[in-house]
């Protein structure tokens, strides 16, 4: 293998791309807006761009790169290296990504779902480092998951598994449906704006509740956000310190399933919701130990993250790492 | 590979076993009672005769034989052939049951889940043949699953994965409390008894509801099952063709999920209730294809169970064949 692996991150609004050495150093990175609402012409450009800067302002030369690793919001598929058609990347339909990036700077690429990139930074440089039945789950704006067998991404039939953040856990639930459109996925109850959702539902369905948080927002509910119940819950805001538990509470229960069908040496929790820590795990490992039959299961070990800003170009890097 | 391997299923009330040919004949087949009410003693005395038999009757000589494949309910490590504690097998404690047969007749053993041994026999021989990717699901007083990837078993860390009955839908269903304690598995919705109970819960809270199920059971609901509301709904009674299709949409949603974590190259559902056939089918297709965000799940076969009665025998002789 060469000495350096590039790996470029596409986000809805940003992409963050960098070159990792061998050794899993980050020596040098680029950001770029994606520009999506400007169409796919733009944006790939910014792909290229980003890859061009990293080369010019680090001074390594393409022989000396492995591989291009790309990670993009799915769906995609990793095999045929194609794009499907990301709710985040509007105008992206069908793109043969992995073939774009390959002929325009000859060197050999590769692309992977965001998640289950994250997932494989995680086994190769972060938490997971050791193990090789891995369930990866990152909170944040959505749910994204990935399972790892044998110490690689399981993709299925089409390079479309590991969409565990539509697993619902509560079909009938007519007040959590999910940015997918269907019903009670852990994604419309336990991501970020699942939490917000319900804890604003809440305040505003009582005459007073005993908390602080609409100060913190100065009276406008529309601008709660995951950091205002972090900080509330904290400052000792029972309102806020429920609002997390619940969202353990919904995480645990979901991920007793997972254990009972994938029963993983560990799962590793990213994603900028898991940055809550100590409060949100213990609820999670309390109810994913009771909503599971798997008698071994007070044994996995339910641990954050280890790698926090830069896991998207870690993740892109790792598919040529593996 | 030597020419049969003796495959032997025990159940909760028998015990099933045969010697399976090369070429997957099944050439003898011996049926006991467990007898597990008598305890452990006399269960596994009931397994050891079940083997003589089958050897004293086939003329096969024990030189002749690859293995004996036993398969047993769980929870059970395949690894370590140990069964931990089957609700099934009372008085089956921690049993290493691969170590009492290996020794009791000098032949290599191997155990396996009963679903997962279900799962490999239809991949050996049945409905998934030529697959790598299934899901296979059994439906009857229970649901299990198995997790096959790249044509094996899934198994996870100790041995428990593929519990895929144990998954929740509803976790706040109160009034769907499954076997395992916790609430909403789609073993407590969609099972035969879950079905059933729905059923029943239905007829019991109409004043006149337009069915003759009732007539069926002679006025008694406590003796309804899945046969009589299958029969009922093969002679057009709207109540009990509704309660298949709420089955079907119950397992359909729940599929919806398993695809999208999964991506199966096809899904094979075996066991009693899927003898139902078509009518079942046809809303689990509908409801699954409708509950995944996998743009390609049209086109993942949802297909019956080719293996009936003897699955058993050919899950248990499958541990030797792949």
């Amino acid at each position: 293998m060469r000495n350096y692996v590039i790996g470029v991150d596409i986000g809805g609004t940003k992409i963050a791309s960098g070159i990792i050495s061998r050794r899993g150093k980050l020596v040098k990175k680029v950001v770029l807006p994606t520009l999506a609402q400007e169409g796919f012409a733009v944006s790939i450009e910014q792909v290229y761009s980003s890859i061009v800067e990293l080369l010019k302002t680090s001074g390594i030369k393409k022989r000396e790169i492995e591989g291009i690793g790309v990670c993009a919001p799915g769906p995609l598929d990793p095999r045929r290296g194609i794009v499907h058609n990301p709710p985040n990347l509007k105008g992206w339909r069908e793109v043969p990504l992995e073939k774009l990036v390959s002929k325009h700077f000859k060197i050999k690429t590769r692309i992977e779902n965001d998640a289950n990139a994250a997932g494989m930074a995680e086994v190769i440089w972060g938490a997971a480092k050791g193990y090789k039945e891995v369930f990866y789950v990152t909170v944040s704006t959505g749910i994204g998951t990935a399972v790892i067998v044998d110490g690689k991404i399981y993709h299925g039939k089409n390079g479309m598994a590991g969409e565990g953040g539509h697993v619902t856990i509560d079909y009938n639930a007519q007040n959590a449906v999910c940015g997918c459109g269907r019903i009670g996925c852990i994604e419309a109850l336990a991501s970020g704006p699942g939490t917000v959702r319900r804890l604003r539902n809440r305040l505003e369905s009582s005459s007073r509740p005993k908390t602080r948080i609409p100060d913190l927002v100065g009276g406008d509910l529309s601008k709660l956000n995951m950091e205002t119940i972090d900080q509330a819950a904290s400052n000792g805001d029972e309102v806020a310190i429920e609002a997390i538990k619940e969202e353990g509470r919904l995480l645990g229960i979901w991920l007793g399933g997972m254990i009972n069908l994938l029963d993983p040496e560990i799962i590793v929790i990213g994603g900028g919701v898991s940055l809550i820590g100590r409060p949100l795990f213990d609820e999670i490992r309390k109810y994913a130990c009771q909503s599971t039959i798997n008698i071994m299961a007070r044994c996995t070990p339910i641990v954050p993250a280890k790698l926090k800003k830069d896991v998207g170009i870690y993740g892109a890097a790792s598919v040529f790492m593996s």
